[in-house]
This record gives C-alpha cells, sequence and structure tokens, in this order.
C-alpha cells in the first residue's frame, strides 16, 4: 500500500483515516447488507439510518435546535450562492454582504442577477488581508439579509466574531472552509451554508442549516429543487440525494465527536495553525500575509523574499512529500491549508522543511 | 468479507465490481499519487486526466463528435428537468413533450415554469404499460424543443426506437434509466442527458451530452450555475465538480468498452431480460406488467396473482439474498432493475426462486 502524504490542498482536501477505512468497507458492503454503500436505495432501510444518524450527529455538534433545518444539497456553494438570493430577493430588494474576497464577490455577483447587492464593509483596499472590524461594517438598514464569508481560503483570513447585523436581519454564512473547525452560535445565523470539500466530506455535496420560518418565507414558483422548502419536506430526499457524501458526511461527524467535538476541534486547530504562524513571524524568508488579528487557522498564506524562491520552495517541498502548497493562481505565493483532518506533524514537517530550506538558501 | 447479494434496486443500483475494486485501492491512495481519490485537487494534474479520460471514454463508447460537449453537472436528472427549460424557452415558448410515466411528468412539471407544456402523446390512458409508437406522436410543429424519456423505470418500458420530430426541432432524451445499455443515435439528439445512479455510477452526478449550437443559443442572465455555457467553457469545472463521481463514471465507462462496448453490452441485456420476460409468459402465477412491444431491458415489471402472494413473495425474495424487488410505491407490484451491472446469475437465482415460489404456493 502506497504511503500517503501530507497533503496541503485547500480543497478537495485531506479527509481523516478512519473515516476512509470504513469508506473502504462499506463500498464493497455495508455493514451486513451484502449491498455496497453506492448501491443502496435511498429510499431503504439502511440508507435511510444513514441520513438520520448523520443529521442527529450535526444537531449534536453544534447545538443545533428543531428550529433550524438540515438539509444536503447538490451543487456546492457555488448553488447557495444564488439558490438564496432566489428565494428572497426580487425587485427593488437588497441583500447586504461583507466583502472579504473572491468567495463573497461569487456570493454578490449571483445575487445581483435577483436583486440589488449592496457592500457593507469590504477589505478590497487591502488586497483582502484582513476582515473588517463590526464598527467598519455598515448593513444597509432594509435589507433582506446579510452575508458574510467566515473564512477566506485564498486571503488566509477568517472572522474571529460573528458579525452583527440589526436583530430583525438574517445573517447568511458561506462557512465552507472552516465549517465545524470550531463552535458556531447556529442561533445568531439564518442560514449557514458550505460546500464539504474542505473540512466536511468529498466534493459534490453542500451542507445547509436553515432556520425554518425563513423557509416558509422563500418565493414560491420556482423549480421544484431550487426550493428549500421542497427539501426540507421530503428530509433532503426530493430526488436521489448523493448518497455517497451524506454517509462520509455523517461519518466525519463521528469522528469530530470523537476528537471532543467542535471546544476540542477548535484547540486541535488553533494549536496546530500557531506552529506554523510561530515559524512565519520569526523567519527572516518567509513571511505570512494575512494581518495578524484576521488569520485564519484553516488557510495558513505565506511568501517568500522572492518569486524564484517561491518556485523553488514549492516544487522541493512537492518533491519532498508535501504536496498541495502553492497559493491560489489568484494570488500566487503559498498556501498550506490545514483543516480539521490534517494532523498536527504534517505541519510540524512543514516547519522542518522550511527551516532546513532558508538555512539551505541563506 | 460479507458476501455480495444479487442487489436489484432501482437505483441508487449495482456497480460492477471490478469498479468498487479499484474504487477502494483509490478511496486511499490514487495510483501512485498518495493522495486518496476523495482528497485530490480538481485542478491537480491527477484528477485533469481522471476527467480527461473520462470525457474521451464517453466520446468513445457512443461515438460522440465534438459537435457535442460532454459535461458533468450536479443535481441529478431533476436538475436537467428545469435547467433545459430555463436555458431555452421562456414566454409564449412551448416544448413538446411525450409523457410516457412519472419522469416524464416531472419533467413537464418544470418546464412550465417557464413556458408552455404541449403533450405529443401518452400512454397514461393504459397506465403507461406501453410505449406509443412514432405515428402515435404529433408533435407541436412550433415547439423549441422535443423530449422524451427513453426507459420508464417504474411502469419497465423502453423506447426501442428514438422518436422523431420534425428535422429543425431539437430532441431532448432523459436516458437516466438506460443509458449505454445498448448503442445510441447521439446525432439524433440535441441533447441527452442521464443520472448516473442507476447505469453510470453513484447518485449526486448526472452525464449531460449536449449540441453545441444549443449551448450558444440559450437564454443568458441566468446564475453562472445553470447556464451550461459556463459549465462548458471550464471543463465541468466552473465550482468543484463531484470528483469522485466522475472517477467512478469514468472507471464505469472503461469497464463498458472491457465487456465490448455498447453493441456487446445490447446483446447482454437482452439475453439477460429474456431469462425473465420467458419465465413471465410461461408461469400462471406471475406476468409481465408492461405490453410486449414495449418491455424494457432494464427493469422488468411483474405482478403475482394476489397482493398477498406478492407480500410473501418480496418478503421471502430478501430472506433469500434478493433484495430490492419491491414495485415502486406509487405502482405496486415487483420490478427487477437488471441494468448494465447486474450478473446474469442473479436473474437466473430469480428465476430459480420464482419457480420454486410457484410451485410451493400453488
Amino acid at each position: 500500500m502506497t504511503e500517503r502524504l501530507f497533503n496541503f490542498s485547500a480543497g478537495p482536501a485531506i479527509l481523516p483515516e478512519p473515516v476512509l477505512e470504513a469508506a473502504r468497507s462499506a463500498l464493497w458492503t455495508f455493514e451486513d447488507s451484502g449491498i455496497g454503500i453506492l448501491e443502496h436505495s435511498h429510499r431503504g432501510a439502511y440508507f435511510t439510518r444513514v441520513i438520520e444518524e448523520a443529521v442527529a450527529n450535526c444537531r449534536k455538534l453544534a447545538g443545533i435546535g428543531e428550529d433550524y433545518e438540515i438539509l444536503f444539497l447538490q451543487g456546492g456553494a457555488s448553488t447557495q450562492f444564488f439558490m438564496a438570493p432566489m428565494s428572497w430577493l426580487g425587485n427593488g430588494k437588497t441583500a447586504s454582504f461583507v466583502n472579504t474576497g473572491t468567495w463573497s464577490k461569487k456570493a454578490m455577483k449571483e445575487a445581483n442577477v435577483f436583486g440589488d447587492v449592496h457592500v457593507a464593509a469590504s477589505s478590497e483596499d487591502e488586497n483582502f488581508s484582513y476582515i473588517p472590524t463590526n464598527d467598519e461594517i455598515s448593513w444597509q438598514d432594509n435589507a433582506v439579509y446579510a452575508h458574510y464569508t467566515s473564512n477566506n481560503t485564498i486571503a488566509g483570513t477568517q472572522f474571529t466574531s460573528i458579525p452583527t447585523p440589526p436583530s430583525s436581519m438574517p445573517l447568511l454564512c458561506d462557512a465552507s472552509s472552516d465549517i465545524f473547525s470550531r463552535p458556531i452560535d447556529i442561533g445568531a445565523h439564518g442560514m449557514v451554508y458550505a460546500g464539504a470539500q474542505k473540512n466536511l466530506g468529498p466534493s459534490g455535496i453542500a451542507l445547509v442549516i436553515l432556520r425554518k420560518d425563513l423557509i416558509e418565507s422563500a418565493n414560491e414558483g420556482l423549480p421544484s429543487m431550487l426550493q428549500y422548502r421542497v427539501h426540507a419536506k421530503a428530509g433532503s430526499c426530493f430526488n436521489t440525494p448523493p448518497t455517497f457524501g451524506i454517509y462520509i458526511m455523517g461519518e466525519v461527524f463521528k469522528w469530530i465527536l470523537e476528537q471532543g467535538g467542535l471546544d476540542a476541534m477548535a484547540k486541535i486547530n488553533s494549536e496546530k495553525a500557531a506552529i506554523l504562524y510561530d515559524f512565519l513571524d520569526e523567519s527572516e524568508m518567509f513571511r505570512g500575509t494575512a494581518r495578524k488579528d484576521s488569520r485564519s487557522n484553516m488557510n495558513v498564506t505565506f511568501r517568500a523574499n522572492s518569486e524564484e524562491l517561491e518556485a523553488s520552495f514549492i516544487k522541493e517541498a512537492t518533491a519532498a512529500g508535501l504536496p498541495g502548497l502553492k497559493g491560489h493562481r489568484s494570488v500566487g505565493g503559498m498556501r498550506a491549508s490545514i483543516y480539521n483532518a490534517f494532523p498536527t506533524k504534517g505541519v510540524t514537517a512543514l516547519v522542518d522543511f522550511m527551516k532546513s530550506f532558508e538555512q539551505k538558501n541563506k
């Protein structure tokens, strides 16, 4: 069996090895069923239990009450970018966004198909290297909803507290790249959504946590697949859902619970990221690119003293079994994505490699 | 390792065992990469090769030229039900449908959100137990496109030839339940689409084969994710695609090629279904429900002499290791789904079981 590498990919990303082990077995036959997990009917008893357990463990992990619906939908966060405004905007209606980078901008672009977009704050003036503070955010008073991106995968920034729009204004959060990496106050949100392929599972499935009154207030007359109420009523099985993705997500939920839940996960993630940030702060060759108060514990972005050094570094790191460190094509430099499933020893290996690279290229 | 059963599920359905074996290995590390197939970046070299090979083998299997785009999309056939009319219909525009059952009706319902629906033919008068002949279909002359469902999973009927709307009218086909089970003349269609979970792979991914001029003529101003042109331009990687589904579909394409391609597949499927239909025609307890000229080689629907016998039969068959035989909840009775990957010996086992059940309950 080929050795597995420390994979720094930003997504699809590394998954917990116990989950992969379970999936390999389930692929051939799930539990005692004699039928592989890919081959089970989504309406059969085995899969019904899988999806019910996934919902229950999701609720347990984040303390989510019955006033919220847990949905497993297809199309990733990119589908939520338009499905939310299609549900609640319309002519003359506005949504108010905090713009912290590429993903906020994509969400704003799709919202603009259905209504007006208001920019409540933006960190574009400093190349998205920081997160605006609550004082720097001016929500539009009559916006139908407010929206922010909790972690910017590309710039390596992360909100450290939840922004606070007026209490009557539902707050929507794209948490694709930091969901369940730390405790989250779902009650402060109208909706939290996340593509699975960073912290939760494979690509091709999104987790949507949605306050039930918002489901009811959504626009009608839309295609069935684009109505949250249709999916909610059918328990995410209006059409054949992505069963394997739901199975894996359920296994990841169990794994997080085994790690001690979201508090424990946050502690591990914060200590893990600190190993890398501490080195970046003392290095004379490498430097972090995000402002210190806005640093992400999920995506650590950094530069070296020259683009030539960066190219050699990425090449040599890949050869040394540390793949996936190239920064997003839109910003260059390096990025270490160290989501929940990324092991601490992988970060230590990276820092050791950086130290020796710096020494060698002094 | 638990023994695998003959799984008659209508979808998600049985997959070829060599594909499952390959997937189990790839889950831990794909080829020599040291990274599992779920964890590979969709923009990395390994996955780029996976998707390029899948497209190439799809073209090879069905002889699809460069005038058609091959797309891997999320949301299943249910998303195509609305994405097609959203792309080509509008106020005052009509699509003309052959209604052969539940799935045709669902497609018609979603089309009606965006334009007018014309029923060119329907077999509802006989509970969808037959496929209208070409002579029985009256397309609306000014329809923007024509639509049919090549195989009705629920009633167990299948078109034996492609319907022929006026040559200038693009013909759309929902081939979810019989795609690549036999040769298909893609050139006779504007678009062929299929949810993967019956003949092609896991749920959560749809194959869309689309004539390029139709992509260009589609409505603009829609959300990015709902525009075929956006997905075509990005090679199905506009957002993170369902990478595992694409990998599995690619492996299934290779497996079909190894079986001898679509001609060989058709021969196997037709002989396989005949074993069951021949028995149904001679049995005094069981009878097929579809009209003989409209019988599906994918889903064989049948009834017994009483509902009590049917209930016992399904229960005893399941206990004997033949699960998934219960008919769709909307029609009752029994259904044996015997897609490409379903082995002939499983059909023989079913017929043997039916014979002994009939003998025992005489």
